[in-house]
């Protein structure tokens, strides 16, 4: 048997998000009839994390065991011949025995894209979070701080997922000023060890009370402290969100 | 009777064009219609030029002469509330008696994007043209200089749209390589005083062919020397092209 790391991005809109589900085409069962009609196996995809309806990636990373011998650069462009155009297999590698998408990843990074000012760009509507007006970066970035480091997360964390712990270690948070298309805006990376359900979009919708200047700075660290998930901001929505990248 | 200036983006894949037409829902019929909402004047809004469907735009121009004495600002505000999320207003500014976007336009800027290498990214599927392979941008760049300046550019008019003469001043080409997301790509920039129908994407697919080292770099001037649309490369898809600013 042969186990094989896939590297793929996809644009989220049009899916239930990764897992397959009752409801809706999902991006894992796409790429599961994908490499059904490339290999004539079929065979369980198991993605990094489970990104939801409308959440974008650049790099999403899957594990997939098989008994195929194609070449992993003919199982690239075969693959990208099968998926819809909104999903692209960006590499597929050879991985050690028993290589686990979930439980080998040692970290993530996800990015969450916001355009504020007046007017919305009516470019990257399927890209980024529109928030009007004026966002105090700087006080965002201090709030920020409050969000790195080990430390039990709970209250940036939805309902529907339970983790047996809600301890993370948020090994980086960064605000950037962005400027696309001529309109201003502000892209979030947040690296950790591991994310609990929505916590990203938990974070950055709490974030983006302060930089609103609806919270002081501290609110933020007072929030963490509660470990409960009603104190916190709304949940930023899913489409401004991008799994960027795994590392293993 | 008041004259004013409409500077508004839009991305145009759900449109048939800026143009009314029978077939379809147009840019400008959805800004008429906003207008009326807000002012209760029937108004003709004309732009600067009749952007095709699929081509989105960050700078398009619009004249209209109206009897609303509403201020500036509230026109943009109002008008953005009845527009459809994919057409911003950007600005409206009091302009001279008899302002005309397509008459009074000095130049143009058009920016088209490509993505190559060997692997779609799936989230520019509607803002660029994906070109899979390699491109040899530095010969694209000496080819372009062939394109740059005063010419008759008959070689690059698509057929429908004929024009009193087809003389126009290029005054600058420019590509560069450009990232997004991880894909290799590049920015074709185009300003002239002027352009003939589907002029900059019939540019773009003839230099193209250079890239894809199908032609040589000298093939693109004799091209422009025929005076004859059949010399040149393919029409490059109307998906990349980005209306970027008019000066007046």
């Amino acid at each position: 048997m042969r186990h094989l790391k896939l590297t793929i991005a996809y644009d989220g809109t049009n899916y239930v998000g990764w897992q397959i589900q009752a409801n809706g085409i999902s991006i894992q069962q796409r790429l599961e009839e994908s490499w059904e009609s490339v290999t004539g196996e079929n065979r369980r995809i198991t993605a990094s994390g489970r990104t939801d309806s409308g959440v974008h990636a650049l790099g999403q990373v899957c594990s997939v065991s098989t008994e195929s011998l194609l070449p992993t650069a003919s199982l690239v462009r075969a693959l990208n011949a099968q998926t819809p155009y909104d999903i692209s297999v960006l590499s597929v590698e050879e991985a050690p025995a028993g290589f686990h998408a979930i439980r080998d990843a040692i970290q993530k990074t996800y990015k969450y894209h916001i355009q504020n000012g007046r007017i919305l760009d009516p470019l990257r509507l399927r890209t980024c979070w529109f928030v009007p007006g004026d966002l105090d970066i700087e006080a965002m970035q201090r709030a920020a701080r409050s969000l790195t480091g080990e430390h039990d997360f709970a209250s940036f964390e939805s309902a529907g997922a339970e983790r047996s712990t809600t301890i993370r270690n948020v090994i980086e948070l960064k605000i950037d000023n962005e400027r696309v298309h001529g309109f201003p805006g502000l892209e979030i990376s947040i690296t950790a060890n591991g994310f609990l359900y929505n916590m990203v979009r938990n974070m950055v919708g709490t974030l983006v009370r302060v930089g609103r200047r609806r919270e002081e700075v501290e609110w933020v660290r007072w929030v963490r402290d509660q470990k409960d998930r009603k104190y916190a901001g709304q949940t930023a929505p899913a489409h401004g969100l991008f799994l960027d990248h795994v590392v293993y």
